[in-house]
């Protein structure tokens, strides 16, 4: 299986691409999308839903991870990362790939065993599971992270429907 | 110039294309984009984006006009919107459409003279200044109602920079 880990946001979203075979996890692609500070917001969307495609006409995973909605920001917030969200669930969802998320607690539960672990520790971990050389940037460990969790729950039968 | 007005959401987005020529509009298009209650949202967004798509490559729109912001909704409905906005702009994106937004007070302003019009107001006036044979149904009069606005902003120069 290959789960396609996205952590979502207009100007630099994470991506992580996970080969999983059996309870053997292997990082094949991961990086982070980044839109310059003053590009417009379609032109960031634009850029999202396109890399997102890209990365699923590559590696054609079979599923997509993405963080489940954290509540309390403020609406302006939280409708920029809609913006950004609908990019990347138009981009698998065009392609016929599901979309499962999973909110953040979780997601550091199933990598560092403590679901209000640091960033650092999520980075660390990341590099650990994965026999990475280096420690992986911010974004892209999140969204490794994601695609872990989703490996996890998958092989736990405890997956939540997709959206 | 042709514009197309798009007022956004997951479960019914109003479409309307405008054809103007100096103070001439005339609606070469307009209807809803309905999805089931029951559609999961990826499903929702795939609809939205494809329809948005269709409708642009079918009209070749020079500019797309969608409802401004309105904050103080809640988080979870901002960022559900958002993810709609996300599938419409992805769409116009992709083709090179510039994107305008109009904040609902300016488009009743644009459309009947009076920022606080009621729904009802709005259906009538567009379906006056078009010279519609029917009442439009509410989201589609909504989505004429942005396109006017932006012909008129337009046409004073007055109109904001694009997203």
């Amino acid at each position: 299986m290959v789960v396609l880990g996205v952590d979502t946001s207009l100007r630099s979203s994470g991506y992580g691409v996970l080969a999983v075979e059996g309870s053997r996890y292997r990082a094949l692609d991961f990086g982070a999308i980044k839109n310059a500070p003053k590009l417009p917001v379609s032109a960031c969307l634009k850029n999202v839903h396109a890399k997102i495609a890209e990365l699923i006409a590559l590696h054609r995973p079979d599923v997509l991870s993405i963080e489940g909605v954290i509540y309390g920001k403020n609406a302006g917030t939280m409708m920029v990362l809609g913006e950004a969200r609908g990019a990347v669930i138009c981009a698998a969802a065009d392609a016929d790939v599901p979309v499962y998320e999973y909110e953040p607690r979780r997601v550091k539960m199933a990598v560092c065993g403590n679901g209000l672990a640091e960033k650092i520790q999520v980075q660390r971990m990341v590099k650990t599971l994965l026999a990475l050389e280096e420690l992986p940037q911010n974004d892209a460990a999140d969204a490794l992270a994601l695609a872990i969790c989703h490996a996890h729950s998958n092989s736990l039968l405890s997956a939540r429907a997709p959206l």
